[in-house]
């Protein structure tokens, strides 16, 4: 559909949201129009927040995370482990073992995963920060908390091999059928490698 | 679920996004981390095309569409057919009748229909200035092109009672079963409609 924008401001606009990931056209449309009847500052504010991220955002110089400030909120926290480093693909993976409330050590966010169909090698990655940071000592125990994917598992391997020979125990985030699934709903290859990979029963949860 | 963002930056870009409508907290994240990974001139044209259009927009004199002059460009094409005037609910309305290539006339935009529930009141909408456009001459027909709601309905009474007494013929848009519909997936209600106002068959579609 070759539509005729009225205006070629608001066809700017639209364009604009339309290169958004998941939003076509007509979703784009919806959003400018619901914009342009919020008063200026609100739009201001919208159009300022995104343009104010992208100039002052920062990256924590430890682990790679979105900060602030050049080292991050929980690589600055004195009272969290450090011995421990949580390796995650993203932020919102850092977010999301944050949401658990079960972790209280720090992470290294390698920025993805390696994937030759998307052109990702170790070098794209902050791998070689990693193995430097485990080299300087103080890091205990790697654990690798990347997707349960291909790329994922071999991004885990990559990083094993090359953490090969230094003293740091390496660990792998547990596999297997979700709490609160029911077994006959489970995907095959989920319910094999959970019993291959079955654990001892001490009669805690 | 209570997130901890690593950034207030992020935070704000956050929730600057998850105040559009249909865009949830997750999913305004993942937009925002799209743009941060754009290089910085595409994030400034995503962020100035909508703080431009909100500052510069302009609302046609005549028949009050978005325009980028005081007369839109549908309003100042001679060639069009100024005798007619199409009523719509808002701009996209415009752009949906102009996709047809079937209306050669003009548009009066009313900025919504009559809505007591939403507050929307005749004074909301541009219907006098409809009038008055009507009461200058010049307009021999009125298209009525509002949804075909209760609201849509009543807003089309209204100006029907409105343009009472001046000399212009007022139609409506046809309602029926949709084109390449079958009978049996066709609602009862508008089935009933299209048998009631059945018209001439004339051997032409």
């Amino acid at each position: 559909m070759n539509q005729q924008y009225p205006s070629v401001l608001l066809e700017k606009a639209v364009d604009e949201f339309s290169r958004l990931p998941g939003i076509g056209r007509k979703t784009a449309m919806r959003l400018v129009l619901h914009l342009l009847r919020q008063d200026t500052e609100a739009v201001e504010a919208f159009g300022n927040a995104i343009v104010t991220l992208k100039h002052e955002v920062k990256y924590c110089k430890v682990c790679h995370n979105i900060s602030d400030t050049d080292v991050c909120r929980i690589c600055s926290t004195p009272s969290r482990d450090s011995s421990i480093v949580c390796v995650v693909e993203n932020i919102r993976d850092v977010m999301a073992v944050e949401n658990t409330q079960q972790f209280n050590g720090l992470y290294h966010v390698l920025g993805g995963v390696i994937s030759p169909m998307d052109g990702v090698g170790p070098n794209d990655l902050q791998i070689d920060s990693l193995v430097d940071r485990v080299k300087a000592g103080g890091v205990k125990e790697v654990i690798l908390a990347l997707s349960s994917t291909m790329e994922g598992d071999s991004t885990n391997f990559y990083i094993f091999r090359k953490l090969n020979g230094i003293d740091v125990k390496v660990s792998v985030i547990s596999r297997g059928i979700s709490i609160g699934d029911e077994l006959q709903y489970t995907d095959e290859v989920t319910l094999g490698r959970s019993i291959v990979n079955r654990i001892e029963f001490t009669g805690k949860i």
